[in-house]
């Protein structure tokens, strides 16, 4: 069974609104198995809307409306389905119950247009809403499946899981399941990684896989079907595997993950402690520590060393290393990253200096970065980077690169 | 003219992201005076591609793509045009240099798939991409016209706004100007500044006024169309008085700007530099402040002093003060502010302490914020903040509350 969803309303054709209704339809159906070729987006027009459902109906056994479900005059979508169908629209008992009652608790007065929404169409199965008026349904007439459902999203997503979602898969012949799996890659570029599984990904089939770039980072979507749970997980572990014999090396994580929640995972893991010192990315790192909850047994805290005089002051940078070697510099990354662990007595110390951009510093292009890492009594280790992007581009795959290289520092320490 | 929009990705099928794109480009189009009629998003499916294409000439007079532009296997929205409309694909010679040097640049390997980026159509006007390697296009053929967007918001925004916005405009029959002017609120709500301006909403006609809310902000968009362009900003200007003389004092500035962006104007050009000592908010104000280009004259440096250690250790808090007042307190709040100002030796020196959350502290529910301003010899200012929000979420409003404050005191005192 392949699908197509069509959202209706004129606010999302000028952007007042994003279609978040497709994406959360999308995902539920994929979940079911059944595949989504297009999503349409019509406005509150009749003629619009009959011409979308026609070319639908060549392309899709399935189609899902959301939106037009309203009381109001430009809400048709079940008016325009009905003349479209030749299926008349009837009175709902239970719907007409649900409009009365709601009116009755609220002691609002109930309006002439709002009894239009008790009106579902003939031969339907009607699906409860359970928090709005608005009921939707589920129709077929020939080998055509309609489903419609109410725009607002916290009307529409219940109803779909708890209603929509096992009237479908009622229908489906096949009860394959789909399993999927996001692996999480830094430091590759979604070309490379792709030229090194490029015979993978031209033999795909059945798991496919879905390279996508994004965030400084390439992720790959391992997607898998078959009748059992199970053997859909272990397609996928087979080709999560042959992938990482591959580009191991960069994959840091699963789904949702991000490099910084895997990296405070081995930090609070191994009851580290961790401080920063903040040139060229002026906090960020530190900040986005903290946007984690439960960071505070971990991240002790830092400086943000913005200019020399706080290098100095701030975190004891000896001033002729500065003015030898400049703060665009090894040497400099060494001592922030070495006197802030000893300062505030963490087991880690990180620093961060450079030239975010857009003008070059001492010398040196915009994107020139130096990394140090010191841990405990191990030599401190440093790390250069040249980038080549906006300045805050630039602050962010920093912050990234630091928590990589610190993984693999505690990776290689065998911690982990 | 008027519009589709034609999306190419499979994610967006499997409901791995929204289609914001279709939501900005719908914004942007609104604004150039173009209808859009319908979105259409389609996967990496070259026939159901080239379906989308015809169907869309059916209906559209202009079609956009966003999406499949980048270098790997399953980008081919141009292929597919190019065979669609039996144009050519030639190799741009700027667009080749931009990727050349990129990964020169970058140091990293350039692959054999990245040269295919640098491929645009013959007669195309190029719509240049300057935050990625993926040229846009804007092609006519016979009298449909069609513009090539790349996939990612970061590339695709400021291509359009810059360059694929005027490329449509040149196109357009009327030469009926569209000017705009977004103004910017913070420090009130999106309902309560709509019902200050209620009269002007249902009165408005041309010029046209959009409030919308987000990020913490209310913003109101006056969009105004004349054949000439200075009526067009008088219209604008006209409106702006009538709005600002109800809800001025929330009113901080215009367009792109953002409140800390205002800040560190009026401290450039008064000249005056500042340090911070943030707990709750852990760098993110520094972090902000830092993205800005040209900030290194007035932000000194600071400290994150998440623990109380570190607080002691960097900020010289003293330790009576956390036993008898506690890290969420007013006082902790004017010893980091006052001891971050005096240990840099800077105009001013602000704090931030308080309970990010989801879990309480010291008693104190999540949301609690205490910000500290210590400016030059004035008595220190204190600020108290009773949030209610996700933790990331009270840390970006603590940051934008901060700002806000400190144009308020340099205001009253008479700085601006």
């Amino acid at each position: 069974m392949n699908a197509e969803i069509i959202a209706v309303g004129t606010e999302l054709l000028l952007g007042q609104i994003v279609n978040s209704n497709a994406q959360f339809i999308s995902r539920e159906l994929a979940e079911l198995g059944v595949h989504v070729y297009y999503h349409t987006v019509v406005g509150d027009n009749p003629k619009r809307l009959e011409k979308a459902i026609s070319i639908a109906e060549e392309r899709a056994d399935l189609i899902i409306f959301t939106g037009g479900l309203g009381p109001t005059k430009d809400d048709l979508t079940k008016e325009v389905i009905a003349a479209h169908t030749g299926k008349q629209l009837v009175e709902d008992a239970i719907a007409m119950e649900n409009i009365v009652s709601y009116f009755k608790k609220t002691g609002r007065k109930m309006s002439e247009n709002n009894k239009k929404q008790a009106l579902v169409l003939e031969d339907a199965s009607v699906l409860p809403n359970e928090h709005g008026m608005a009921p939707g349904m589920f129709v077929k007439k020939d080998n055509q499946f309609y489903m419609l459902l109410p725009g607002p999203p916290h009307e529409m997503q219940p109803m779909l899981r708890k209603y929509g979602a096992s009237a479908i898969l009622d229908q489906l012949e096949s009860r394959e399941r789909i399993e999927s799996r996001v692996l999480r890659y830094f430091g590759i570029g979604e070309s490379q990684l792709e030229a090194e599984i490029e015979d993978l990904i031209d033999a795909q089939t059945n798991p496919t896989i879905a390279p996508l770039a994004g965030d400084n980072e390439v992720t790959i979507r391992i997607t898998a079907r078959d009748r059992s749970e199970e053997k859909a997980i272990q397609m996928i572990d087979q080709m999560e595997r042959k992938i990482n014999d591959r580009v191991g090396e960069f994959f840091y994580g699963y789904d949702q993950t991000t490099i910084m929640k895997e990296l405070l995972t081995i930090l609070d893991k191994n009851d580290l402690t961790i401080a920063a010192a903040e040139s060229l990315t002026g906090g960020m790192f530190q900040s986005e520590m903290t946007g984690v909850t439960g960071v505070s047994t971990m991240l002790i805290g830092g400086v943000v060393c913005y200019s020399n005089q706080s290098k100095i002051k701030l975190c004891q940078v000896k001033a002729e290393t500065i003015e030898k070697h400049g703060v665009v510099s090894e040497q400099c990354a060494i001592e922030l990253a070495e006197n802030i662990r000893t300062i505030l007595g963490t087991n880690i110390g990180i620093s961060f200096t450079g030239v975010a951009g857009p003008d070059s510093l001492e010398g040196h292009p915009a994107g020139t970065v130096w990394i140090g890492i010191s841990f405990d009594d191990r030599p401190t280790k440093t790390y250069h980077l040249n980038l080549s992007g906006s300045r805050i581009g630039n602050q962010k795959r920093t912050v990234k690169y630091g928590c990589y290289y610190l993984l693999k520092e505690l990776d290689n320490s065998r911690i982990s």
